[in-house]
């Protein structure tokens, strides 16, 4: 790294797992550390476990507090921005919760508090797949489908905060409460769902000795090999899900002519340029006017890095270097 | 008026019709015209009777050229905001016709060129509906169904200029192609076509009755009619539509956060507030997190006016001041 490149902690807090890295200006990950984050254990806990974690990924790139310009922190809820409060995080347990002053509280660095999902939009925008657009719309398909947008370059959080959430959008008008949205059709809860009580019904797949014969072992990787084994009940499920994502995306790019869609996500990662190409031809046959088929529809390039990184870039772009210690 | 108000041409230019108004720069129409714009004529001759609508509304309003800053219009297809060319416009059959130029030509004014929908949009957001929101989603529904966007205070076109196409998203994902988008199954258009076929199949309704026996009279005050004398079959048809309106509604106010809807064209004008109400009914079941609920849903204010109020006030906001004549 250039000696005079900027440094900053970018977090991605999850429910499950603390990400921490060390992250230079130009979106750079000198160094990482991972917790648990034993989100049972209560705020405080939560909170030292953060702390812990950034001092390990500053031991291990032998660097302390003092060379850091601001902490970046990604949370899995509703954020304001300006206050640094997260407003709710179920998975925490959290509600009104004033996240950034107790880390500044803590650390005494400037610190920037935005969603999970869109720090790891941020981050893909910046130094992953999306480096070189102007405008953005990241989909991430995991346990939930979360999105982000970068509109005019700069992250769109829109009046509430929560802009972005492509999940949370209908795409089967007429089907009961609960299966109308894209987070119900093709997350990969729901694919994984839809997959085992199809096997269940005994419709024949391999999907079964893939898995040892557990169906509560269906991972991205048992999909993954399923499709590669053009095993058809899977590859069907998945074609039909990636069919309602191609659709979302669609209208999204319709609505704001955004020029590039990311595709990021466990299961994204796993299975990558298939999921891409059918995704790829329901997207088509939907934008309008057809000219905006020229939109870009990539994987993401950071994976479990996007949030941190994203997170250390936001902080970057938000606050000022620190220059003095309170 | 106040004598320093500054006064602008709008021209809403549609595929039957030619609305020209002398607009101040606060909103206030001073004086219309209207003429025919006779399509089939040819490009020459639909210019020219655009130059001559506007004569005739400046004749009315008696004042001449010498009093108008600049001109604004809205063609019905696909527009270069920077140069001012149609790049396609169906119903007038013009393809790269430089719209702009021709008029400027005439009339030695400066023009501004935009989408007919989007002057629209900007007419309710500057002077109608939607004049204290910040940000605004404007959705016409007539023949098809066309949408505007206001982010930020601005007119949102989108990198290829075609931003705000409610009309065109997907709420159907299985439903086969041509059934699929917003405007497939809730324009006017498809109202209509769906009531004629199932009274043609001997569903009772009143709607015979009502259009004189003659199902091609189906007009927007005739749907008035068999929705205040609850008409079983139209206001489940109707009611269907709004269903559909509300979810695409509630995708964009999720996506983007907007504080406002505002709904017009020929239907919602004529209907008014049973369509708010059902279309509200859906969007509150759809939109994420439930606080957008306090997102309004609000009839358009401006009616046919929308778009030559929006032009002249578009014409305002991006051209200069008309100071000196070539």
């Amino acid at each position: 790294m250039a000696k005079e490149d900027k440094l900053y902690i970018g977090v991605d807090l999850g429910g499950t797992n603390i990400l921490v890295g060390i992250v230079t200006q130009q979106g750079k990950v000198l160094a990482t550390a991972k917790k648990k984050t034993k989100s049972d254990a209560g705020t405080e806990k939560i909170i030292d476990r953060v702390v812990a974690t950034c001092m390990e990924a500053l031991e291990t790139a032998k660097l302390s507090l003092n060379d850091i310009q601001a902490l970046g922190i990604g949370a899995p809820g509703v954020v304001d921005l300006k206050t640094g409060v997260v407003i709710e995080a179920v998975n925490l347990r959290w509600t009104q919760f004033p996240l950034a002053k107790s880390l500044k509280d803590k650390l005494k660095i400037p610190v920037a508090v935005d969603n999970d999902v869109n720090v790891g939009a941020w981050g893909e925008y910046k130094a992953g797949a999306g480096k070189k657009q102007d405008d953005l719309l990241a989909i991430f398909i995991g346990t939930g489908i979360g999105g982000g947008l970068i509109l005019n370059g700069q992250l769109y959080n829109g009046a509430f905060g929560t802009a972005g959430e492509i999940g949370h959008t209908v795409v089967h008008a007429n089907a009961p409460l609960g299966r109308r949205t894209l987070e119900n059709t093709a997350s990969r809860t729901a694919i994984v769902n839809l997959i085992t009580s199809l096997v269940k019904a005994n419709h024949p797949s391999i999907i079964t000795k893939l898995c040892g014969g557990n169906l509560n072992n269906i991972r991205s990787k048992v999909i993954k090999q399923a499709i590669e084994e053009k095993d058809e009940l899977v590859c069907q499920v998945v074609q039909e899900a990636c069919h309602d994502i191609g659709i979302a995306a669609a209208n999204m790019v319709t609505m704001l002519n955004i020029p590039c869609v990311v595709l990021g996500g466990g299961l994204t990662e796993a299975v990558g340029p298939k999921i891409i190409e059918w995704i790829r031809k329901s997207f088509d046959d939907t934008v309008y006017p057809s000219e905006l088929r020229d939109c870009k529809i990539v994987e993401a390039a950071l994976g479990d890095d996007a949030g941190l990184v994203g997170a250390a870039l936001l902080a970057a772009e938000r606050l000022k270097p620190y220059t003095s210690r309170q």
